[in-house]
């Protein structure tokens, strides 16, 4: 099977103009046939501040029950608007003027992530999309990857009755990773602050370089994890298990750099 | 050739949400392979006042020297939100409620339609793109068409350099006809406020059914036609002698239920 990336940045990086700048310049360099390992590439980005600052303008409150944060009308335009075209078409722009040929979606075109409105159990959590990966669109996903296309996704959906749904980018990436390990052979990247896991909480350099399941009992065994990452490696897991080759998470200002040596980031596998 | 149509609607039909929501449905039907004279098609769509009206809230004020608008920093944010996010998205969710599988675009997408930063004369326009139907990236459209999609292009390109571009959606509509033309039987289908092109001003049920060159200079012989038609006119005779094979304008009302038939609209054709 062939290789694909499927890589997903956060909020953090998309805040500040120079370290997505130079993020999507790896990321360019990953994507090209000359300088990525031969791999198709999908981006899938997060929102940012921008929408809550931009929201704030437009007089548009964050709407919170049960300290629950709730995609009301005015939030699901906010964020159709914000990350689907401000923050989309800003990535697209910009790794198409690096011949990377970026073209960007949300769940909604090509029908390519339907999801289901979240039902309302105790809360009513509004416009918020659930996505089950066996729904994913995958012959259109391939379609435009053996077209040669970049698909950079928004982290939106939607309903298929006409209604946009916002969704959790790291879902995203997971269902269209778990979705597309039947076609290719899907390495899921998620940036995040910190290097890796690390094996002591104090120190930037103690990054654990591969974590298989055995290593990871004993991890948790010895207590030496941080809590915060704990859901992120069993999101890992549940992603390998469902048919992903490798997670690898790390900093997304060195990640995409040094993909495939193991000399950055934790690599998760079984 | 096969045929394809392309189809412009402007702001006045996106403004008002039963209008819009009455002609998707009317296009949905026009694109499916069942209803549709077996027909692709692309739909372009153009800006409405909702830009201007989160532009006011957000405090965005209209730039214009000597009269005409400008394209500012925080204008092309604005658009490529309201354009390529809102809009889009609304309509490209809409459609695939219709079983349309309609796919959004800017002209960055893909890099579909590379387009110039209009030069400064007299005015610079700022962040305004020109766009030649000559660079319009065609084989990436008909990768889309083959692969089932519908296109659905906002009237935004790029500048290759990582800039977002205003462009003209009426620009955009006959660019990619005439690109596209050299591939595809292209009806380049204008929705405008009016039943067609009048015999006399006065009387909307007086519309002219097909225009040929002959016809058209008798007709502005005869001082027949308004003023504002003329230029509407000329860009359909200029898209037909560069391969486009029929333009049909008309009311977004009934205009796609009617075409091929001839009882709506104005066919303009050689």
């Amino acid at each position: 099977m062939n290789k694909l990336f499927i890589v997903k940045i956060g909020g953090n990086v998309i805040d500040e103009p120079f370290a997505l700048a130079s993020f999507l310049d790896d990321f360019a360099k990953l994507s090209s046939p000359l300088t990525g390992h031969g791999a198709k590439c999908v981006l899938v980005h997060g929102g940012g501040k921008i929408a809550t600052a931009i929201g704030e303008k437009l007089g548009i409150k964050p709407n919170y029950t049960n300290g629950r944060r709730i995609t009301d009308d005015a939030t699901v335009d906010l964020v159709t608007m914000v990350y689907g075209g401000l923050i989309n078409k800003k990535i697209v722009a910009k790794l198409q003027s690096l011949e990377c040929n970026a073209l960007g979606l949300t769940g909604a075109d090509g029908n390519i992530i339907p999801a289901i409105k979240r039902p309302v159990k105790d809360i009513d959590f509004g416009w918020v999309g659930d996505v089950e990966s066996s729904r994913v669109k995958v012959e259109s996903l391939q379609l435009l990857l053996e077209g040669k296309f970049v698909p950079v996704v928004a982290p939106l959906t939607h309903d298929e009755q006409g209604h946009m749904l916002n969704t959790n980018a790291d879902t995203i990436a997971s269902s269209l990773a778990v979705a597309l390990s039947s076609y290719y052979d899907v390495r899921l990247i998620y940036c995040f602050e910190k290097k890796g896991v690390l094996e002591n909480v104090e120190d930037e350099h103690s990054v654990i370089q591969i974590i298989d399941k055995e290593k990871y009992k004993r991890l948790v065994a010895e207590e030496k994890l941080f809590a915060g990452i704990i859901p992120k490696i069993d999101n890992a897991f549940d992603a390998i298990s469902a048919g992903v080759k490798e997670v690898l998470i790390g900093d997304a200002k060195d990640i995409l750099t040094n993909v495939g040596t193991n000399t950055t980031g934790t690599l998760i596998r079984n």
